[in-house]
């Protein structure tokens, strides 16, 4: 039974997306928003067990200041959550402002740099201490809160790409690292460190702490092989990674067509604007790397084979949190006669995503109260890189996830 | 096994899908194509036993003059099937030209009409003497190829739409029928007078003479009430209606999509264009109503509630055999910040149409083969309006095929 | 000079467009707001003579109740204009409301009826009653704010089309016809009376009390010829009819390029969506016919020959203000071969017009002080049907814009 | 008077374009085709004096080898030519490939070193050797033929960029380096040595040889400065750079529209695909930059201010020459209220560039009659980056071309 409270620990917790879950749930728990976006909302999970809204609490990690209003009144400006919301929610919002602690920036890359701010960057001597920090953060979260139990979410900045050969496969080797000093500035990138980025330490943080993990960005370090083994032997559950919300989604749900109708794709083009901080990070090319990398493997396993592809990210100012994709399809059907699909996609990214983390948590609360641990691949439907699941199509993860949610 | 060879009997014969389907087959004989677009060749049908290439013959009912070759010359000139191939294929055209018969014209509306034959429409007295017509032929055709089992394929013009309410839903009602006169003109629409249309006729000749049945067209005379008893006390199999190769394909591919994320589709408008025969047919605004009511019930039961919705087919010439479609679909996400997908397909219908014809000739030969009578509810993922199963999403629908077809 | 105070009497003064003018001079009097969408403030007329925002003053006729305030939340609502507005500019709309008259009804169709309200049409018996009415209260409009000159505006909801040759092409005919008793509901449309509509009578109003007139609407009832005679004998400016302000303004804008270049346009199909209260009065077939009449006229001149063409205005709710338009022109270049340009237009209607109604207000204003006379032709740029002028491009239309504002 | 013969000396003359060309003429003597796409057949150049079809003599330099005939072939497949024109035209093609010479590589790049045949490359020791060998051949030309004037045209594949600086701007400094020793690979960059590329190379053999230039391509070598003192010393007249026949040509018809209407354009985002050997060339890194650079200029000056601007240009095979072009333009209007305008451009390239070509070539037919020299800035309309003229829109820079050529 979904009793008690759960934590809800966000990672990013004054960024677009954990400020629009914080103001969503607010909204809904007022009875103020209808249930859109949210899939465990739909019939298909209504038997389900799940935490209420007024079971979930919020706190998190942020390295930039501000309050969650001011978030708030950004995003109200851009079009993302309702017009007066920001000072309809502001006690609300306030509340988890109080729970918001410095994070840690490890190899986080120059982009993320221009905007943090220093007095909200906790500092820390060496990889492990960032673990402990992170994990004494998260039991005060717990005890403050009387918390059954807690869920990290990353929905920090995108790092940029790590090399994941350089990245330990065995729990002794990472742990090995741990005591490495850190550079002196927290972003430096010195080969005779540890290798690990920031998305790396919360994981363990979390662990450590004795939590759940979503990771919603495309940040690998959270995922690398040491640390998944390190859950599965805490008997603790994780997912990820990076929040299927745009242009993948329609992949995922078109290639499955061209597939049945044996309709052969020549090319899939797919060009993506974006505004917002997000796109500004992602616009500094090694960040970018990263996304592009989690966008481009899909397509060949659902076709049978790879078309020409090409996806870019544009960081364009004046569209905001807007996403705007255009996919150009090229494919020959009979006799070998060439047809065109072109689709755009006029996305608000915040608020496609924010439901998704209020589902994750709340499903990831269910794995832990039935105990299961290591990647939790029956959540695939929700992530561009599902861990833990071979590439499949929308309709048919969404089937997985709703046997497993309902079984 | 699928021994022996197996007729198929086009009603519409020299229109743009059957001249596709006659170019394809000879292709597909000599090993010229690859087999795009045929669901049939897809890996996940790979085992089920179909009858070959050499094992399909061509023959069938029309209204026009003319021949195939110069039916595939204007399919040459239009882009739909490859340069040089009317010319390339002109011997088995010629061969399939042999076994085609003038057809019926039974209130077939006033767009037919205009460009009908009076020479290749055979004059019949009553509806019964024009299901018997039809079934001399089809007789004929088995006798003459040494056919093992036959299947009818309505691809002929999409007649103006019937009231459902006076077509006989008992045997004995429609047989009541039989014997009315037919108007002078055989495009005649005299209320004292049955009102089975030819498409009606097709498919009860179909029956006298044993023959399986594929509507591919939206004129639903060919499965009222009354007409599907007859298939199944007669032990014969049929399916239909409307073969789904455009924006209804889209439509029942990405409105999954929505529901799955409980995205609230405000809006779905769909605008068709369309110039080849079918197109003025369909511009013709009797034939269209059929068109658009056919493509309009799909969504309501996919997404749970129905949302605004307008689908329109307008005639352009300039356009040909190309169906262009824009879609605009208008969602809301959470908190109910309105978002917006448009997609343009830019399809070749006749070479969407023809592969997915075959297809379908393959399969109900199975299910002759397997003896299954009455509507064949597992091949709806190739319908728009299919028979004998609720409206699904396209993945589920092909899901279904499959299991059906390898069981 | 453009000295003293000029009065812009509107008509339709709560619908969207007029609401928008009220709160857009609001904002530029306070300097709030940059000039985006005002042709007077580009460049080019950067010297012509015209009022300052504060010599301008609002007033007007309307049917429905309510306030600017309500109709301004509203649009807030509708991003039609920035958060926060309607109460920023409460007390200059409210300034604005208290010159806001009961209108006249005549002959304006059903779709209008529906949201009109009794108290606030004005009663009356006759068609020369009404003019009088409507002259009175502009007279006094005058006289209140010690206006030098007036210009009427009319942005009422579009009427029924007028059968042009029942309208009376000389003066005399048309006095004649103001006699005649009025339908007993002032919606009526009895063939033995003056077939004249509001919009007419509104037209002669303006002239009875020495204003300009600007028919922003498609309603043709304001430009017949003996109302063309009437203003030119009375020595006073008017323009319209139907301001340019999406689909046509690409046209205009795009058919002159495939002219110069020779490209032959064999087919221009144009889909437009809009969800506010103009796109439901539109929706009412009757309304319809008068706006898509006037989109079609442009192609067949520009282009020299006209291409098929098809233009359809549907009303989806969900849109709003925001016209979202789908343009599909085939064409073709060298030895015949075939291309398309696709364009999506999304703008918000009321956003676009309000700025040219200002600009037209203060052009017409130039052409008050210099007496000119009759319909102003070199307006056309701002107008779908130009009055006093051949169709042109848009740019050649800018071209005598400037030429004539600046001589 | 347009009499005797004009000679077209094509530099790429088995190319897409040149290919075009060739089968273009040989259609319009023989009265095949419409004149679509010819801007010399519209109305308004109507009266000009301007060489007849017969009149046209075409030859070329070309480095790949194979026949015209294969070219058409190609073309054909691609659906850029009527289906049968390859065998249709075969003897005027062959002709044309009589007058074909082997031409000359220097400094042209990797991309064109991949097809480049070293047969069909000449040897030669010094640029100047390069510069004779092009006079010769066209010397021979211009005799064989009994031509009174000649054209060279530019339509070989792009060159990789040239830095500016580094070019000549006087012509004896010009004339110093074309002694230097050519690297002992056509295509070495070798920084001892001359700059020049063979566009250079090219432009200067055409004014040896007394014949007028047209630069269709974005290669800036022939336009160097010293070059443009050349041609105006020798009395020739040249024009360029860079056909605009997509993109840019929309670009600039639509730019001037938000400008008159004081739209402010935020961003503006071209993304062009492109399959043909042109698009292959293009995807060459080096080779891309010269295009986009000639593409980005443009906004700025049309628009006042520059928006946030992003061009790329992909090489997707399967498109073969038909570029697909999606542009998505963000602006701000009244109250800074964001819209969006996309639009979407299926052009088949050669068959646009082509009419362009032939086009020219007879306006610089009549700028060699009327002995002008130098740049032709009045034929700005015609590229992409216009010599001797400052960017304009579209429509203005027809006017200006019209009055040129009707003077
Ligand atoms: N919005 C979507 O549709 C979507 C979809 C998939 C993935 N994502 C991913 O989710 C993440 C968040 O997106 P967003 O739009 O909210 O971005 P955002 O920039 O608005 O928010 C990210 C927040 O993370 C903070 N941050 C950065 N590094 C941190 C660190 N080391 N510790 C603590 N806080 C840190 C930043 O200060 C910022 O407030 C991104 O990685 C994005 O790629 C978003
Ligand atoms: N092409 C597609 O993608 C597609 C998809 C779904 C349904 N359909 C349907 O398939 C049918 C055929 O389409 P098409 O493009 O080949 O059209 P078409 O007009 O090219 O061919 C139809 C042929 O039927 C003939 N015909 C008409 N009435 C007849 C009669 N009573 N008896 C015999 N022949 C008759 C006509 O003369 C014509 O040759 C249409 O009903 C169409 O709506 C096509
Ligand atoms: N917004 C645009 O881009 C645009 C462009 C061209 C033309 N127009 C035309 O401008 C007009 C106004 O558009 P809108 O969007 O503001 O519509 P709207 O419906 O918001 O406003 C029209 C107003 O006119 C009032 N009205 C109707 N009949 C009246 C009468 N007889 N007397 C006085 N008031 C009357 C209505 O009550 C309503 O308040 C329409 O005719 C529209 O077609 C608008
Ligand atoms: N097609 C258009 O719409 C368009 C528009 C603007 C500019 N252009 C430019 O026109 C040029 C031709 O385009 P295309 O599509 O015909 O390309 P293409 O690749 O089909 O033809 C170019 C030809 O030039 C030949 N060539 C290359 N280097 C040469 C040299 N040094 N001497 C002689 N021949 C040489 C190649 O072998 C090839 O046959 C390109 O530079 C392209 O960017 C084309
Ligand atoms: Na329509
Ligand atoms: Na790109």
């Amino acid at each position: 039974m979904a009793d008690g409270k759960t934590g809800v620990w966000l990672i990013g917790a004054r960024g677009g997306v954990a400020t629009t879950v914080a103001v969503g749930l607010a909204a809904l728990r007022r009875g103020d928003a209808p249930a859109y976006g949210l899939v465990t909302e739909t019939a298909a999970l209504a038997g389900v067990d799940l935490p209420a809204w007024d079971q979930i609490v919020l706190g998190g990690h942020e390295v930039r200041g501000g309050t969650l209003v001011e978030s708030a009144r950004e995003l109200e400006k851009g079009r993302v959550i309702p017009v007066g919301a920001a000072e309809r929610y502001a006690d609300e919002l306030a509340a988890v402002d109080a729970s918001i602690r410095p994070g840690v920036l490890v190899r986080s890359g120059r982009a993320i740099e221009t905007f943090a701010d220093a007095e909200h960057v906790a500092a820390c001597a060496t990889p492990r201490e960032a673990v402990q920090k992170v994990a004494t953060d998260l039991r005060a979260f717990r005890a403050a809160h009387d918390l059954k139990r807690v869920v990290m979410v990353l929905v920090a900045s995108t790092e940029p790409p790590v090399d994941e050969a350089s990245l330990p496969t065995e729990i002794e080797a990472l742990d090995a690292l741990l005591d490495d000093p850190l550079s002196d500035s927290p972003l430096g990138d010195d080969a005779a460190r540890c290798p690990l980025r920031a998305s790396s330490l919360y994981a363990l943080g979390a662990v450590e702490a004795g939590a759940a993990l979503v990771n919603f960005t495309p940040s690998r370090g959270a995922n690398c092989q040491a640390i998944e083994k390190i859950f599965f032997r805490a008997g603790l559950p994780h997912c990820g990674a990076d929040g299927k919300t745009g242009e993948t989604l329609l992949k995922s749900t078109l290639a499955p067509m061209f597939a049945a109708r044996h309709l052969h794709v020549d090319s899939w083009v797919g060009h993506n604007l974006l505004g917002n901080r997000d796109g500004a990070v992602l616009a500094d090319l090694d960040h970018k790397k990263a996304k592009v990398q989690s966008k481009e493997q899909l397509l060949a396993s659902l076709l049978g084979e790879a078309p020409q592809s090409h996806v870019s990210i544009e960081s364009i100012d004046s569209l905001g949190d807007w996403k705007t994709a255009w996919d150009h399809v090229h494919f020959r059907g009979f006799l070998g006669v060439p047809m065109t699909l072109q689709f755009t996609w006029q996305g608000c990214d915040s608020a496609l995503a924010a439901p998704l983390v209020i589902d994750l948590v709340r499903l990831m609360d269910l794995a832990l109260r039935r105990q299961e641990k290591g990647a939790i691949g029956a959540l695939a439907a929700f992530f561009k890189s599902p861990l833990g699941a071979a590439p499949r199509g929308f309709v048919e993860e969404t089937q997985t996830l709703i046997e497993w949610a309902t079984r």
